[in-house]
Parts: structure tokens; sequence; C-alpha cells
């Protein structure tokens, strides 16, 4: 008799899949029944270990990835979908799933944004159709230390963006609070590794260009800009956010400048992320003048918070870091499994 | 008969100490006559390419890094002196110099600060002592593109820092047409290879900390800022100035935001910057939109700037990149022996 | 009531004994049970997050480090130590460790070597005292796939050096079976990460050194030369041993030379390596022509064996490949532990 | 009136032509006339500096890079032809150039390889036609080290594999002085960064695969095999050569094994590769048990030998380094370039 998957995953060539396949693998919740792997409708079926040889001896099973039809979803007892598909596929995708009752972890930027103007960006084909239209009504954003409640009802998960996390999590806590003076505009000056550009080999993600080198890019353009709008509620002219890419495989480190509307001090501010952040494991808060490093998070699923006060007490630094390969997708995707299983948060993610 | 050297160096064993030597032995006007290399007083003679094995075969000569005295530099006819040395040693040995006849190029950051206030994070131990007082007063800051005049004149000139040439140069222009709105505060977030960090082998510098990964450090309180305020005639918060460790060896990139006070086209921000530049060479601009990268200017004494502006005409973001070793050290103090001689400023730096 | 520790691990500030504390933080037959982590004696106790922040949040316990105690030890009711400490601290600790009935795994060079003419290359102080003969002889080389059976039950376990580990494994079973033309010599090309160096700062760790760079040390004398002689059984100028110093932070390739005795073809090789290795778990064997990668091996205890036989069925190239801080010290130390314990050889190393 | 050019070039798009772009516009025999740089036929005329940014500000001129053909070649006086093609263009262009008297210096493995059993490896579609058989008649293979005197007289000169050059230098002196037991087999392992694999964006040389990470390929199959051969006179299986891709954007380390047919002391080794090499500026020898590394001639024309001995006297491992884009393409060019004009070996390449 073939062993039931409740979980199946969409998409597992890229890197964000690979890390995914190797959490769902592991993660003690799903222990003796391997995730069901999908390809692409009408490919062959293949290896696994083929695709990604540092997977190779993680299970006992023969693992593979399986042609995609909604059938074999069916017969396999699939309950969740995870989509670690482009975002053209998801659009198409997720209404089909959610018409056939399961439940959906959307790792592309299908389903992150709530306002049209924010979605031009993407040029979605299917932008006006009533699916998909309803779809984004049911979709929840998926940042758990701000959506836990919605997240563990929901039907249509929409996985966050790496910049958007590490942004979206260092700056909420004193936007929230009112602290921040929003007229003074904030800058975001973001850093990721090369895993960020994708797998796809291009004249950008050549050894010869990204090694000994640092570039910016996406400078007053890039997609992630309307996840901080949305996520923060500011207005749109209100951020300032510039990505470069870092001569390093994985990890982003967000260097974030505010002005404060009061004098505040470092006791003040410390206070005001940790109790912020009080129940969600995956963020770690340093100690005043204590900045987080991008190796201190590499290969796991947290995000490290740290922040330094100018002398005048008004000019304040935020460091982010993450694994944008992690908390910026596959380990944040499977976070928001275990939100809408009612599991512990960090199971399968320590 | 012993050949006449003309230019003497202190101080070789660095990072920019060899890439002061590298130059000399190599520029036009030097022909025939290799720089005296000079070591601690009291050291031993030994070879340069045992301590660089890369200068092997530049010259013809057998090189040494001779002991220091007064003496050896009168008799071998020695007018312009290079100091390569910790600030300390260059504030005791400047003045002496000075009195001496000698031209002097200062490497440090001994004589580059006219405010008492903003030397206080140097901690000099001679700080109110008349000789460094009046050789403060003779120092010109040696920045060819702000000081060209000065500098040709100059008897002792103080190389500017890696990081302000970077953020000085890319500031300049529209802070001297009185564009920046400067009560919106100026973010410089700069980013530098790890021989910025010197040779000496730490925790910081070890491989495995700097490899993958990024940090920031000396936040609100980097030694540079000083130079800053005071090139671009800035009160002390104006500018809120981020240094980052890169894990490449050199090269620094600085992202730097400001506000306009007025909406302007991307048009004249290009004709601001190149009116401004027109008779630097070693200042290359790119045209709108179009951002240099670090890789373009490593090994090469050349700053290039690009911009980006907003949608909105007011925010606008200038991308600064050098060589931290050459336009950000001993590039920029032979760019500045060849403007003291009346050369060419390019002469053997291109 | 205090928890009891069954495990303690003395030596955790570098970056072996970091990997170590993590993986017997996650390791399943450890849960609920913290291991005791030890300093010099006299040190102060300290935070073990403040020495390796990337392991903050894997434990609910405060994790600390105790200063070093026999009575600690006993209190806690420890029974299996690991030493990750220097040389000559090991020789010392042992013969005291063994005779207070206490197993243990020595992650140092102190008692791999039978043969005091290959020990001579370490210079121990007390090569000659009785306790530290009566030591070695009770030590067993730690090589599980060699010594399985006898390390079950040892008192003392000599973890294998990182270079040897890799090199013995991929030679065992083609030398074993007699197929190796000894004569013709064997050459062992080998490359480390900067990891391998260790955590002090030198001028060969420093990132400008190691970083953009190759370099090969220890040509004709690396202390893991005596490993591979005895376990291989081979007269000493048989083998020609080089390790290299790779500009990446952890990951060994070797790449070894052989000539046959008799013309093979691909397949005898392959099931020769498959056949050895059969209840291996931690070794994978590449099919014919599939060379491992560095990649392939990285954060896991795996050793990956490829091979490549010239046309003439005589010389055979074996490529190796293995993780210097896990299946090269500190997952390695696990295994024999679980070996030790009876367990599962691979359990915590998945 | 039009500048006329001595020297032209084409294909400068990639790396090894971006590098003969650099040497040849700072050359001081060439200076007031610009290289002529040439396109394919057909192809549009553009800024040499949109290509490689990193050239602009190097001439005075605006470079240009004008479509290909016989007739501009012609009318520019042309005497001097740099072919940085790929191989099968070199094949067809070098015998018309030939014809029309043109001097010819091809990059390419089109015209190394006398025996045409080693060209099988290229596949060559013109490999029996007479245009080809003559062409390769008239070929001297361009390492200027063995051959300067035919070269200096050459219409077509072959320039040499990047890891030929670093293995034949390596072994040339001692193979022959008749020292080395060809009987016991020549191991080569070399290790080459990865501008060595070309521009085009591939799998292989995206960064994700290409940093932090070690992998052998070409093993028993690499083009320069037929190149070791030739050059040292060897038999087909005296040689075992495995290239490796180091995560480093350029230089070589070859790793040399080689086994003396008589006992011979450290003196003796230096003294015959000092001998050899003595009239030969661009190979430097360093002195026994002094190994080179790659960061001693990155971005120099020179290659870099050192040796070691084994205490056996028989055993000698010699380490060569060159920079794979200058003495192993480019910058060997040029030298060739030099000595077909009767110009000074070193001239331009300091």
């Amino acid at each position: 008799m073939q062993q039931q998957a409740q979980i199946a995953v969409l998409g597992v060539t890229g890197y964000a899949g690979a890390e995914l396949a190797r959490l769902l693998l592991r993660h003690p919740r799903l222990a003796g029944a391997s995730p069901l792997f999908l390809g692409r409708e009408g490919s062959a079926r293949e290896s696994l270990t083929a695709i990604h040889p540092q997977l190779a001896g993680l299970s006992q099973d023969q693992l593979c990835v399986e042609p995609f039809s909604w059938d074999l979803l069916t017969s396999r007892g699939v309950k969740v979908l995870f989509l670690a598909t482009p975002h053209e596929q998801s659009r198409k995708l997720a209404p089909e799933a959610l018409s056939r009752g399961l439940r959906i972890i959307d790792l592309s930027g299908a389903w992150r944004l709530n306002d049209s103007a924010n979605r031009a960006v993407y040029k979605f084909s299917d932008e006006a159709s009533l699916a998909a239209t309803k779809a984004q009504s049911q979709s929840v954003y998926g940042l758990p230390e701000l959506h836990r409640g919605d997240i563990a009802k929901a039907q249509l998960v929409a996985n966050p963006g790496c910049y958007a996390t590490s942004i979206i999590l260092a700056l909420k806590p004193m936007v929230a609070a009112g602290w921040v003076d929003i007229n003074r505009g904030i800058v975001c000056d973001a850093k990721s590794g090369v895993s960020g550009a994708g797998k796809e080999p291009t004249a950008k993600t050549h050894f010869m260009h990204a090694a000994d080198n640092l570039s910016a890019y996406g400078v007053f353009g890039h997609r992630h800009t309307g996840e901080l709008l949305e996520q923060l509620n500011l207005p749109s002219d209100a951020i300032t956010f510039t990505p470069h890419l870092l001569p390093i495989p994985r990890g982003i480190l967000a260097t974030i400048y505010v002005t404060l509307r009061e004098k505040r001090t470092a006791e003040e501010i410390e206070t005001c992320l940790r109790g912020f952040y009080i129940d969600s494991p995956m963020v770690r808060i340093h100690a005043a003048g204590h900045l987080p490093h991008i190796q201190h998070v590499v290969r796991t699923n947290f995000c490290d918070l740290g922040f330094q006060l100018a002398p005048d007490g008004r000019r304040c630094i935020v460091i982010s870091c993450l694994d944008n390969l992690l908390k910026g997708a596959a380990g944040q995707a499977v976070q928001n499994l275990n939100v809408m299983n009612g599991w512990q948060e960090t199971e399968g993610l320590l």
C-alpha cells in the first residue's frame, strides 16, 4: 500500500526548494511520511538527489520528483501544498487548489500584495480576473510574528519576500508604537547573498561578476517595496529601499535608519523590541550596541535584530539579519506550516 | 657614487605601504631613482621583497628597507617624505621633518582635522603642544579634487581617509551647489574590503569571521566622520555614517542618501557632477541610472560616481566606489606628489 | 535537583568544539540532558552563547561553560568525556580520566599513533612516561568504518585527523584488496578550508592572505602522515601527502593518485568500494566518473568517494570529500559516541 | 588623416581579451597608436568601455570595436594580428591572414599541437585540409622561455594553454636534464581560478556552485595534455594531469610530483632551475623550501617556481604559480609580441 503524503511541494529545483525539501524531510511531525515532490505537468519522473546531491542519505525512501497532476494530489491525500513556483504559475495554480480544498503556502510574490498599485510592478497577466481577486481576498501575509492568528486559519498563505521579512521585523515594533518620524523618511540599505538572485546562470550570477564585488540594484523599484508599505502602513515615499548584491552565498543584512519623533534611551528601544517579540521564538533581540552579523543567522531560521542609538537620542540604526533561504523563504514557509497545524512554531527549525 | 633618492617612504610593511612602493617604483618621473624605503629607527636593514614577495622583479636594484635616521634622509638628498606610519608616529615625525625643510605626505589621520573637537576621537598625546598646533596650521587636506591649488604649494599634505574620500567626492558637488536639504539628514551607508582593517591578525580579520559575512562597525563613532563634517562644512548631526566590513580584499562602495531642497531632474544632477569634476581626471561620472560596482575601480586610482533619482525628484541616491588602498590611500598620495611637483595629476596612476 | 549530565565536553572555544556542542545539543538520545561544558581549570564561568552566538536559541537551558574540575565531573555523573583540547592537554588529562573510569573521546592528535617514530613529530613532553604508554595501549583509532567493533568496547577513542580520515577512507578498500602497486608510490594532494588552521588569528589565517589564494604547506612533514602509514599499513616512503590551504571556510577535497598492480575496470573498482562500505552509512560512493565536490558534504557528516580510471586501466584517481569540522572532527566524535553506546551510527548526524 | 595601427586584436569580449586590450593600451612601444580592436564580421561598431567598464580612462581616444574585415586591416596598416577567438575561428582566419603577410599571435588551441593524435580532442572540422596542414607547419609554440629564437622569426605563434604553461615551465629543466624517472609517472595536480572557465554564464560558473567549493574536472582528458607531452617529449601515459576549479577569480597553482632517477640535493635542483631560466626574466625561482602562493603572481606576468625535496632525495614536489589571464594568456601573448619585434621581453609587462 502506498504511504499517504499529507504534504506536497511543487517546484524543488531552485535553492529555496532544496531547503524546503531538506526541512520537510527532517521535520519531526512528518517522520514516516516523506512529502510528495512534484515537477511541472508533463515532466518526467526524476530522482530528487540527482537534482540536489547534498540531499542524499537524508531519507530511506528513494526520493523522486513526480510529474504534477491534480489527481495525484488527491490520490495521495495531500492536505497542504507548498508552491515554490514562479509568480505567474502560482497565480494560475492557487485558485484551482483552493477550489479543491487544499491549503496553500505560496513562496512566490503572487499573493502578497493587497493594493493593486503595489501589484503593478509584477504585471500579472490575470490581474483583473475574478478568480485572482477572490484568491487575493483570502490570502494572509505569512509573517507569523505579525499575523499568527490569521495564518492559523488561513487557506492561502503568502510567504513574504526575503528583504521584506528582514525590514518589516526590524521596523514594526517602533513604527507600531508611533515612535518613528515618518516625515523624515526611513532608509533601508539592504545587502543579500547571491542565492537571492536565483539559480539561473546569468551575467549577474557569474562568479567573476559576483565575487570580490558589491553592487546596488533595483534602486527605487524593487518588488518587495510594496510589502514594506502595506505591512508597515506607510505612504509610498516614506521608505527608500536599496538592495545590494553581496559576494556570499546566502544571508541578508539590512541597515535601517530611522529618526525618532522624541528623544529615547537605548533601554526604551530594547524594551520596545523585546516586548513586541516576547512570544516570537524565531526573532532574537541583541542588547543595545551589540549588532548582529550575517554569520550569526546563516543556516538558521532566526531573524536577529540589533540597534544603536546616536548620542542625540533621535537617530537610530537597526540592523536586521536573516538567512534569505530560510527565514527569508523555506524556513518561514515551514514556520507557517507549523502555525497552520497548531504545532510549536519552531518545530523542525532548530 | 650612491644614486640620489628624491623620495623616501617611511613605513612600507602594511598594505598601503606595499601599494605605495609599487606605484613609486613604476612612476615614470622617478625612473632611474628608486625611492628610499625606511623602517623604524634602530630596526635592521631588510629586503623589501622578503616583506612583499609580489614586488619581486619590479626593479633592477636590490630593494632594501633601511633603518630610519634623519642623517640618512639628508645624505640621500630626500626632498619629499611619505609617512605611512601610525597616527602617533606621524604626529612626532612631521614637525621635525618640516623643520628640516622636507615636504611631507602623511597617510595617517594625524593632520587631517582642523577642529579640535573632531580630533578628540584620536586622543593624540601631543594635542596641546605648540609643535603640533603649528604643523596642523600648515597642513593641507590632500584631496586634489578640492584643494589642488593649496596642495601644489603645501609643505605638509594630510592624505584623506579612504571612506572620507569616497563620501566627500560624492557629496561635494550637490552640497556646494546648495541643493541638499541638510535638515533632512544625509545617510552614508559604506562598505569596505578587509584590507581597510589593517594587516594585524585579529579576530575581526580572521578569514573565518570575515568570509561569508557582513557586519557593521564603528556606528556613530568612526574616525573619518570629522573629515566629512569639515570638508563638507556640515553640522555634526547632519550626517549618519555607518561602515561595514565586506568579505572582499579591497574596494569601498558607499551608498549615500540625500534629500534635495527642490525637485531636480537626472540631467541637472548629472550636469552638476560633471561640471564639478571637469578638470579632475581621477573621478569618473556614470550616466544617470548606471551605478558603479566595486570591480570597476579595484586596482585603479579612480573614484567612480553614479546616482539615481526617485520619481519624486527629491530623494537621490549617490553611489561612490574606489579602491581603499589606491584612491583611498597610496594612489591618492602619489596623486598629491604629482600635484606638489607640477606633474600631470595622473602620472604613474593609469 | 540538578539535572544529571551523562556527557561532558572539555574545550568548546574552537571551531570543532562549537560543532560538537551543536551536535550534542540536538542529539535525540541526549534530549532533556544538556551536556556539561567545561573550560580550563580555574577559568571563570561564562555563557556558551557569548562565545558562539550562533548557538543561541538551541536549548531552553541557559548554557554555561563551567570551570573544569574532576569533582564536578563526578558530581554530575559524567560517563563520557570529550576532549577538544590541545595535544599536550589531552596527554595529561586522559590517563587521569581513565583511572577514574571515564570513557574518553579525544579529538586531538595525542593518542592516534602507535609507532613512536610516527609520534616524534608531536614532540610530546611525556613521550616516555608509563601513564602515557599505558593509555596509548588502550587507545583505539576512532574511525568507525575500520574499527567499529573495537570502538564499541573502548575506554579511550582517538578521533582521527581530518586529512587522515579523508585519505584513509579513500584508499583502504583498494589497499586492503592488495590492488595498489605500493612501489609506484601513492600521491595524496589534499586541500582544506581555513577552519582547519584553527581559530587563532595568524598571518596565515588573515583574510587578506587566505582569500583569493592557494598555498601548499607542511610538505613532507604533516602530522597526519603517520596516521596514513599506520592505518593503511604502508612503508614510510609509499605516500606523498601535500596539504593546501583553500580560500573557503570548511571542507576537504583530497585527490589521490594510485597505480594498480593489474589492469582493472571501473566496475571492479566501484564494486570494491561499495562492498567495503556496505555497512557504513556515513560513506557515500559515487558512480564511476561522477566526482564529488566539497559542496556535497559541507555541513554533513558524510565522506563522499568518487573515482576515475585512466584508459590504460592502471592509473586510478580517487576523490574524497568531507567536512573537516564534522566527519573530520566533531561529527566523527559523535559517530564514535553512538558506536560506544550501541546506538545507530547516524543518530544526531543526519 | 587616420592614425595607423600596427597591431590589431580580434576578439576582446572575453577575460583574456580585456587583459590583452589593457596591456596593449599601456605598452610603451605602442604609445600614440592604439591597437585596432575588431569584432565579428558584420557586427556593429561598439564602444570598448561599454564592454569592459574597467578600461575607461586608459586612453584619450574613444576606443571602439570595429566590425572585422580584411580591407580594414589593410587600410590601417596592420602588421601583427592577435586572435583571441574560439579554436574553430582561429583555424579559419589564420591561413588567410598568413597569405596576406600578417604575423599572427593566436591565443586559442588551434595551432599548438603538431601531433594529429593529440589534436584529436579538438575535433577540428578542417583537420585534414591543406591550408591547415601548411599553417600548422609554420606554427611556433609561443613559450618564449623554450622557443625564443623561433618566435622571433615566426609568422604564426601559437600562444600556449594556461595550465600547460605552468606545468611545462616547472618540469622542463629537470626533464631536459634527464633527472626525472619517467617510468614512475609524473602527477600534475593543478588548480585554476574561475576566469579559466570563460565568461559564458553556466551552471559551473554560477557563484553558488563555484564559491565555497572545489571540484576536479577533465580528469584523464583535458585538452592541454597534448601540449605537455609534445613540449616535454614524453610518452602519453607518463603524465597524469588533473585540473580543479578553485573558488577565486584568477590564478593557477600546479603541484607537480616527480621521482628522480638518482638522489639529488636541494642545491642541485635549485641550480638546475636557476640555470635553465637565467635569461628568462618572467620566471622567478624561489629558494628551496619556499613555496610560491597564487597571490604572489596574480596580476603579474610572472611564473613563480618553488620546490621541496623529500628526505629520501628522490621524491620532489615542484609548485608552479601564474596568473591564467596573463602569463597563461594575454601577458604571454604580449611577451611573444615583444620577442617577435626584438623588444625587451618584459616591456609593458612589469
